[in-house]
């Protein structure tokens, strides 16, 4: 059977991302467990000696993820960067990775040399060795992909499960314009700050912003209540506006409910001392939906970014030239 | 910088695969630590509690490694067994595996349903949950990644190296001739035969071979020494020739050292008692270079499969057009 179809109900653009994970996970039955231990949260989770291991995977795709804009190097970076912001989104530690590449053979060895010293760079600041990999050829293409094996904090894995009505949501850093900025290669994860976050009994379930706040926080969101998001306190960065702060994605920062019961006034200043370069800031908390207070950002509003959603989709590339072109 | 060029010295072709591992291992620096710990075996070993984790990943690309004629069924089974070698080799046993999906929009459903249906079929079949994964888009391709994590043998790690002058130089099942006869998706990965060999401290060193007995084989011998091949003595699959046997690969089969002292009189019956249909055939041992026997097959006049050795390389698919034209 021919994998390619031009019929988009019988394609995969026909469902598109949410729906076919959901769909796979039918068509994998009893050999797809349930989260945490399965597919369903930032890291698969399986069961050690001492910690729980925690296993993530995600590419670099030429075209898709970095163009020609961005650098071999920034791009070597950003497939290790990524994994580990979803090691981070865990309360994780990352112990180490390994490297699927499928390329072309006209990809130029400079390219790749600056691609691999970039993910060496990021292997070395983070401490999380480069421990094997795979090289096949790919005509036409560029697809790195990282598993990154790490181990739970000893306190505990946070998982996107846990939040309850009430709930505080609060963000690190600042959000929107990552593509433009560059901060979806320069970007930092959030591994230090979530060490300390883990600790914190009052921080209940906890995911990375890669898709789009709009998206990922109806992920945290406990059953029957929405995120009631106060617009004035959403952190821009430097040209984005509100709807591109929740929309575009690509943040990698972490997104936590902190329990309703938390006196915030202890919580956000011991933070502060902790992390006095990290922003850190409270932009709503979860409601019924019949409770939404006048004025709050209603999610529903706004979409994130969704992969495979249309027949000949939009790259990342292609989004951020839309903006630009807005 | 532009990734692509069409002047070969400039790019991997013009290193081929293993120099280009080796350069890439250079590049990473003291980001890449050496086997059994990092790059360089079958799987990489990460020390854990109580045994040793092993990490492998392999992809399966659409038009490299599966076309038309293989089922997408086949394709996804074919996905985690080649992982499930490379587990084997190491006389693992696997735990828990995750599938990172680059693929363009416009695949069919029904063929993607039909790849995951029979990954679910060889997980289950080896007790191997799919545990998380990731999907990207991809324009014009299929690249299905999949990491397998697993753990050693409580008796130990059965790495690459360890063979010495002299040893026996043994190879389960028969090799040649996998593309056509079907043998490289229908294959059984060796993981119960596996476990029965780690427990044998005579077996020194192993290997699956994957890119052909003439290219794996040189991995394993130790230095100084080459292996001295009984040609009459190689298991052939029906349709192969000794050159094929030795030069297609994709057999995912064991080879393996057994220490030169061993007795063979009492090792191959216990071999035969316990695994019955198996094949083990003792197909020749390691010598000095200038003690190789008249008549003995000389490896170095023989290649493997190289990745990426051409401008445009021959796919896995156009390998075997050519060997239906030949």
């Amino acid at each position: 059977m021919h994998p390619f179809t031009n019929i988009r109900s019988q394609s995969v653009s026909a469902l598109g991302e949410e729906k076919l994970i959901a769909t796979i996970r039918r068509w994998l039955g009893r050999a797809s467990p349930p989260a945490p231990f399965g597919i369903g949260d930032d890291c698969a989770v399986v069961p050690a000696g001492r910690a729980a291991q925690l296993i993530t995977v995600d590419p670099v795709i030429y075209g898709e993820h970095v163009d020609d804009t961005v650098s071999p190097h920034a791009a070597g970076g950003k497939l290790l960067k990524r994994n580990l912001s979803d090691i981070a989104a865990m309360g994780g530690r990352p112990r180490a990775a390994v490297v699927a590449l499928a390329i072309d053979a006209r990809v130029k060895l400079a390219w790749l040399e600056q691609f691999y010293r970039g993910l060496a760079a990021v292997s070395r600041r983070y401490g999380v060795p480069i421990v094997g990999g795979d090289i096949a050829h790919h005509r036409g293409g560029i697809v790195a992909t990282l598993t990154l094996v790490g181990e739970s904090s000893p306190a505990r894995v946070v998982t996107r499960t846990g939040a309850r009505l009430g709930d505080w949501i609060f963000v690190t850093g600042a959000l929107g314009n990552s593509l433009r900025s560059g901060h979806h290669w320069k970007f930092r994860p959030r591994l230090a700050e979530v060490q300390w976050l883990a600790r914190q009994r009052a921080v209940r379930a906890m995911i990375d912003v890669s898709d789009g706040l709009a998206k990922d926080l109806r992920t945290l969101a406990p059953r029957g209540a929405v995120a009631a998001l106060d617009a004035a306190a959403l952190p821009l960065r430097a040209g984005a506006d509100v709807r591109i702060a929740i929309t575009e994605g690509e943040d990698y920062e972490l997104v936590f409910a902190l329990a309703a019961r938390t006196d915030r006034d202890a919580f956000v200043p011991a933070w502060r001392k902790k992390f006095p370069r990290t922003r850190l800031s409270c932009i709503g908390r979860f409601v019924r939906p019949d409770a939404l207070p006048a004025g709050a950002l209603n999610l529903a509003d706004y979409r994130g970014f969704e992969h495979l959603r249309k027949g000949i989709p939009e790259t990342r590339r292609s989004r951020r030239t839309q903006k630009k072109n807005a």
